[in-house]
């Protein structure tokens, strides 16, 4: 059986979604409950990867299984291994075929900026905090130059290997309610760090650093030391993913 | 001088508000703090006690201190000192007369619940977890029954020493957006365990367990035990003290 689960998860005391030595990640806790399941050794697939101190609403992972435990009976019993800070919101009976990270067709990502003179203590872990006073509207603004197909070189960590740096961005909002501005980008796929440092750019723009124009010349650029500093993961949260 | 502190924090690691022996407390963790500002032993008075685990966006303390930081400044400076949970937000200077707790007219406190088939891993520390189905608007409705001035005796953890049990609610609401259920409450002033004890009465009518027509009964037996359960701490929440 081919099993597709929903994940929840607070990345704050993880070193990331994918196995490490040395250091715990959320798939690990996650192939370890299942092993404690079914006493097997058990490899679980994301959707992608996830940072140290990144979280997710909507995590999506698959992996094979021969259980005798009804599906929608599993996230109960995967639940109960796990510590608190990693859900199984659901599980489904996937297709043969179905593969987390390949048949996926978008992610959801938010960052959210915590702009306030002082720092929060409850969203410490959840936002980046900002002092200033960035210009929603321009920033919004500026975000819609992004829409569409680029080469997002210019917003991937430098020495990231992969075999196109193109990708198509579906939605991009940016909105602030209180004292929380969240930017919300849908596209077919990342590139390494490529939303943390989209919203360091962006947050760029709104203080004023640099001009909404620019977004298109940095795009075109390719260039990595031209968009803004890679904002830190605590502020970043995978919401969905779509197949 | 008398300055008057609003402080917000993360209760989850603190023994509560007030100093205790063998704990820690944010009550000990701001005064540490102050006490490395200025070198002297300060004594910080609290609008009222949060208990362990409770938190605070609003919270009000005052103390007396001789200090050349001018005030405005002072948040600047103690934040620098304290761990990243608790945050001092803002700090003015108050008349002699004035004291957190006694000249306090009313305070208001929200109650989270998270309500899904799962747990939250996210919420964890910031909400209680219910996975029934209550109905919210049965809730609200009987929320109103709190209203106005009433001997809350059946809404007090049993023990309690106080000189009244009587207080007056100015406020209540009960919401619900997306899976979070939220109970505000403005007092003018609250028992121990009130809100969080309230919270679980109201509960129970919601899920059918408590008829809403009993509201007033429970609070007119001035028995605890026909009351509902106490809540855990971490969905509660200090959001404003008013003077």
């Amino acid at each position: 059986m081919n099993i597709k689960i929903l994940i929840e998860y607070d990345g704050t005391r993880y070193s990331g979604w994918q196995r490490q030595i040395n250091a715990v990640s959320i798939q690990q806790t996650v192939e370890e409950a299942l092993e404690k399941i079914t006493g097997e050794k058990i490899k679980i697939t994301g959707s992608g990867r996830t940072d140290a101190g990144v979280h997710a609403l909507g995590q999506v992972a698959n992996f094979k299984i021969e259980t005798r435990i009804p599906v929608e009976k599993l996230p109960y019993a995967i639940n109960a291994q796990l510590p608190r800070d990693i859900v199984v919101k659901g599980a489904t009976l996937a297709d043969d075929d179905f593969h987390a990270r390949f048949s996926a067709k978008s992610k959801t990502y938010e960052y959210k900026i915590y702009n306030s003179v002082h720092p929060s203590a409850l969203l410490r872990n959840y936002s980046y905090w900002c002092s200033g006073r960035p210009d929603v509207t321009a920033m919004a603004e500026a975000g819609k130059l992004f829409l569409g197909v680029h080469d997002f070189s210019a917003f991937m960590a430098s020495g990231s290997p992969v075999k196109t740096t193109v990708r198509e961005i579906h939605k991009i909002t940016i909105q602030k309610c209180h004292n929380i501005i969240t930017l919300e980008v849908c596209a077919g796929g990342f590139l390494y760090n490529m939303m943390r440092i989209m919203a360091g750019t962006l947050l760029d723009v709104g203080l004023g650093n640099t001009d909404a124009d620019e977004i298109t010349q940095i795009i075109l650029s390719k260039d990595r030391n031209r968009a803004g500093k890679t904002l830190p993961p605590q502020g970043l949260c995978l919401m969905k993913v779509e197949y």
